[in-house]
């Protein structure tokens, strides 16, 4: 199929899933039962869940969390513009996809970083590097490793398991992480084959949020893979080409800029306070801000393979691919 | 798009679907939990239930309906072929969209000639008209109409509701009909909007189910619309146009046949014995044969129209529109 018949197809696609669907997302003011939980899943459109508050919500204040996890060494992405895990031009001119450096740090180490930007110093100091825990590896709990996680102290109070959506999806979460970050960090958009169970713990958490419907609005181009990278103690952070293989990813820097999408995409935009969870389903694209010291749990459940669901979510980032090509 | 380029894009939907799904089906020991149900709604894939047994399964004799049933009226199908709603040719060379002759009559001589067809006098009497009570308007339990019931005596041994369908979906049926017939009579392929609970009381159903990625390997087709018409009591059947929209449907006479379906469709073929249930899911292809006298139930609710599963029905029925016209 030519790119124009593709991209007339894809827009199609989204304008009848808007037509259908509208830019409203429910709100419950109760977690849902298993089986409201998987009509939800079914439905796949994002919803806000209230009242499923955690211990962490009034427990985890910054003396806890430094007094719990005491010496203990996590790790800490690390980027000089907040963008873990994003598109950055290198010195080289070339686009890469970047990861970030990771430092090993106390709580108390992270939490007072992240404070002093909170406090402002981040304007002053055109040099300051950003932090962001986002290890995202099943960093509380992972069923497919059995590595300690560096948060042991913290688990007595995550639950390793949703359980209306543990029974809805008929087996336990594959990973649940820990965020731990503020203003200076963004989550560049991308989508994840995960139905995901995001909680504030604390501070605000803004979603842009678009459907698989519409992952052509996002641009997805193959980038080559770099790292943020330390020579020496104290030196900058330079982005080093690796040689891991290329990375799909959005090349668009900022979805919540009108400007940057094409006219047909319709984003979501939902903010989530501490105590607000959102069921995030699985291959919807994501754009995650932050306001404040901001924590938050997570629990990703493996998406349904079986049926339609993956044969839609792959043609949809199948047919979407290379249409923008040269038009850098 | 092109018709080469849609028929390109379909095949490739189908042969994805099949490859990730593969040809089996599900049979479950006994009624899934409404949260199980509504995982087998969102994997959409047919599941045979065994151990769903009615009141009706034991109770139902000839003699019990008979009795039970009295002197009602009850609306009966009747063409000379056996296929009611399905293309016929009629005496003016053209093809049609016929619908079924309807007679009312008692469940005494409904059975009666059922069963004489059962002896085997059909083959004999070239003449034999074909009965088969298929009225599928709700004709046990109806959310949409206020009608009383043709077969009010038979409701006590009928669940009006599916309990752990309704609390899956969310929502009582919307309508739950009696199916009496047998193998004179056959149901031509076609999908209904509806998620569909059948289960055989007695006698055997034979399935022919495609998936509604194959959807295009039924060639549907719009034809004029025409009743078989019986002009005075007694006299013979025909075909009469009628003033009702042409319908869309499917020019595959007999799915059954691999010779009447591109090689790339994989039909599943299921046989429904006494006391077995089919979750047949919304959008799926269906052609349904019967071995001797044959009573079924069926649930049927709504299907889920927000999010992304409407819109993909949609799109694969507009996408294989007009594929084969010119082709006939």
């Amino acid at each position: 199929m030519s790119k124009s018949a593709r991209l007339q197809l894809l827009r199609k696609l989204a304008l009848e899933y808007q037509e259908l669907n509208g830019s409203r997302y429910d709100i419950l003011n109760e977690p849902p039962s298993a089986s409201e939980f998987m009509r939800l899943v079914h439905i796949s459109r994002p919803v806000v869940i209230k009242g499923m508050t955690q211990p962490a919500n009034t427990k985890w204040t910054n003396e806890f969390l430094t007094s719990a996890m005491g010496d203990r060494e996590i790790s800490v992405a690390v980027t000089p513009t907040g963008r873990a895990d994003a598109i950055t031009q290198g010195v080289d001119g070339k686009i890469y996809f970047v990861e970030p450096w990771v430092e090993k740090m106390s709580m108390n180490e992270l939490l007072s970083l992240l404070l002093r930007l909170e406090n402002g110093h981040y304007e002053t100091d055109s040099n300051s590097e950003i932090y962001y825990l986002q290890s995202q590896n099943g960093n509380l709990f992972s069923s497919s490793s059995n590595e300690v996680s560096e948060f042991k102290p913290l688990l007595e109070d995550v639950p390793a398991s949703i359980t209306w959506a543990t029974e809805a999806l008929g087996s336990p979460p594959e990973a649940v992480n820990i965020w731990i970050g503020n203003e200076a960090s963004v989550t560049s958009v991308h989508s994840d084959p995960y139905e995901n169970i995001y909680t504030v713990i604390r501070g605000v958490k803004h979603f842009t949020l678009f459907p698989p419907t519409e992952g052509w609005c996002l641009q997805e181009r193959t980038y080559p893979h770099a790292t943020y990278t330390r020579e020496n103690p104290g030196s900058p952070l330079n982005i080093v080409p690796s040689s891991s293989r290329p990375v799909r990813w959005s090349s668009v820097q900022d979805p919540t800029d009108p400007l940057s999408l094409p006219p047909d995409a319709s984003p979501l935009h939902i903010s989530l306070e501490a105590g607000d969870t959102l069921y995030l389903p699985a291959g919807w694209w994501h754009h995650v801000r932050q306001t404040g010291l901001t924590i938050a749990l997570n629990w990703w459940y493996d998406v349904e393979i079986r049926g339609m669901n993956w044969v839609w979510l792959n043609f949809l980032r199948g047919e979407s691919e290379d249409l923008t090509d040269g038009n850098e």
